[in-house]
């Protein structure tokens, strides 16, 4: 059977639609953005396959039970992130900090990391032990330990340095369910700081911007603010951390995995002037640009105030806001309102507007 | 600081001296050959940095405690073979029996996979779902579930078609510590089955030899012999399956952590007339050569002829075989007494022997 032409791709703005994945016969750059081809790979060669419960969940994470009834969470992330080294931070530490998040977001307490590293011929050994003594330091920073590991070793030019993929497990303690299918309409979307600083730290150093030293990476571990809220007997419905694809790929999938829809307010999403201009400089719309320390919180509106008072006593980039609100439907739907008081549909990154962001 | 010249690295007969990593400034093939080299890297970067129990154990994985007392296994292996099919299994096969066997290596029964997949742009997808659709199958044989995942692309150029870095969990349910600190004197040496298939499965066909679809690899979960020694009730010491280095480091690796000394028999250790004349053409060693399918199982003398028969009802590859046994002394040496009676020192895989076989 002769094989159809990829078609070619797209520019990516964010809200234009590419050529679906049923007509790709090739994995493009675009797959890996975590927007909707990333999604459309794993639903049509991922979830069919290794189909159960936990994939069925789409979330952060598995949540898992042990024979004896002792709940668990489990994730994993690779990270090719390029540069190696960017303000803010390094593959190292976003390789600890994404996979804690992770757990966090599942409600676990990060307990463990495995660290897989494939490693291309005549990578400097010192720069090796530089980005292991990053992820020491983000270990410590976050509770956690790296406690099992593999490395390998590809030929010169069958890689790019340093691919490092970490793993994570952690116990969950508390007796709430932490996932998009606990969402109920009327509840308030938390957004635990200001958007758009991990993205665009990496964006301005590719780009050799003049301020690109002022842009510095939002990375940090979100156990401390994730523990309070868990600890405060809230009813916190769903925690999730805003990576690749940014706010708006993250209100999306929460929205489609919980069948409800989600309204936000532009005015009150917080984004810093530097983003805002780095932003306008390079076409970006903040609302995708990937965070690595940000985090939505989706609880009963009446319990707002009280999550909303614990997430800028503990979250790191605060001061947090309530942006919206969960509603009964049309299913699977995003809306922002404009300053100006214009209604949009919020859609998913489509393709990839920032490729390599961790 | 001026950065001294990297010296060339040696060919690697397996039992050369390569040059130190000390003096060592990038990353070499060999760093991935799972020999002396890998060592010297895990001992100088990875072991200071990450310092804790389980990683001090030098175990196939984490042995690990919940807060409730609930004893779990962790580990985490990276997957650069190449090429990604080979006469008897495939990336996706190895990536999932890989992680199980190491898991069962700890005592533990294998519950739950991760998968981080490193997609290089142009990817053909159909090969993808063809790699997914033999980790599923895998998986099914194993009994694990592959419950969290993760996707990452890179430029064309930047990688080598694909890469799978998979994590495991399971649960411990033997009161024993299976681990290389439980080795003691007196212990009899039980090798699972036939020595080599894998690695010269994927030579001969990298060589592209006559006989090469004749030699398969021995790709296979170790589960229901690995289930069966716990249940036994015998008291098993350690169990290491016998990837990268071969049998010949696996061994050197347990009298070292174990602080004893092995000697084994040449005679008794079984190796296919297929892999022997493969190993003579190619000119290596089988006791250095990878396997993906075979284990070592050490237990106290007097248990070893229970052992021997429960491994050869249950494991792939048999008959299994007693092949030495475990002194006092010299601390971390192992000897092998050859078919005629000399005897000589075992050492280490030095540098890479077979790159990228795993």
């Amino acid at each position: 059977m002769a094989t159809p032409p990829t078609p070619p791709t797209p520019p990516s703005s964010g809200l234009s639609c590419p050529v679906p994945l049923s007509h790709r016969t090739e994995i493009t750059v675009g797959h890996g953005g975590g927007g909707r081809l990333t999604q459309e790979l794993i639903d049509r060669v991922f979830r069919p396959a290794f189909a159960n419960p936990a994939l069925e969940a789409q979330h952060d994470g598995a949540l898992l039970r042990l024979p004896d009834g002792t709940r668990l969470a489990f994730t994993t992330d690779s990270h090719v992130v390029s540069p190696l080294f960017f303000p803010g931070g390094d593959i190292g530490e976003i390789a600890v900090n994404g996979t804690v998040n992770d757990l966090c977001m599942c409600g676990a307490r990060p307990l463990w990391l495995s660290a897989g590293f494939v490693l291309e011929e005549g990578f400097p050994i010192a720069t090796l032990e530089k980005v292991v003594a990053s992820m020491k330091a983000a270990a410590v920073v976050a509770g956690v330990s790296i406690v099992t590991g593999d490395t390998k070793v590809v030929e010169r030019g069958k890689g790019d340095g340093l691919y490092v993929t970490t793993a994570g497990v952690g116990v969950i303690e508390t007796k709430l369910t932490i996932a998009p299918a606990s969402i109920r309409a009327g509840d308030a979307v938390i957004l635990s700081g200001d958007i758009g600083r991990h993205g665009m730290a990496i964006m301005a150093t590719r780009a050799g911007l003049e301020f690109e030293s002022a842009l510095v990476s939002d990375c940090a571990p979100l156990v401390a603010p994730v523990q309070a809220l868990l600890q405060s007997g809230l009813e916190i419905h769903c925690l999730r951390d805003l990576t690749r694809g940014g706010l708006a790929t993250t209100l999306v999938e929460l929205a489609e995995s919980s069948k409800l829809s989600i309204a936000v307010d532009a005015a009150k999403i917080p984004v810093s002037e530097l983003v805002q201009g780095a932003c306008e400089i390079l076409g970006l719309d903040p609302l995708y640009v990937a965070n690595e320390g940000r985090f939505v919180c989706l609880v009963p509106a009446a319990q707002a105030a009280e999550a909303l008072a614990i997430i800028a006593k503990t979250a790191p980039g605060g001061p947090p806001a309530v942006i919206g609100h969960v509603d009964a439907g049309p299913a699977g739907q995003v809306t922002q309102r404009s300053v100006i008081g214009a209604e949009r549909i919020v859609d998913r990154l489509s393709g990839e507007q920032l490729p390599r962001i961790c």
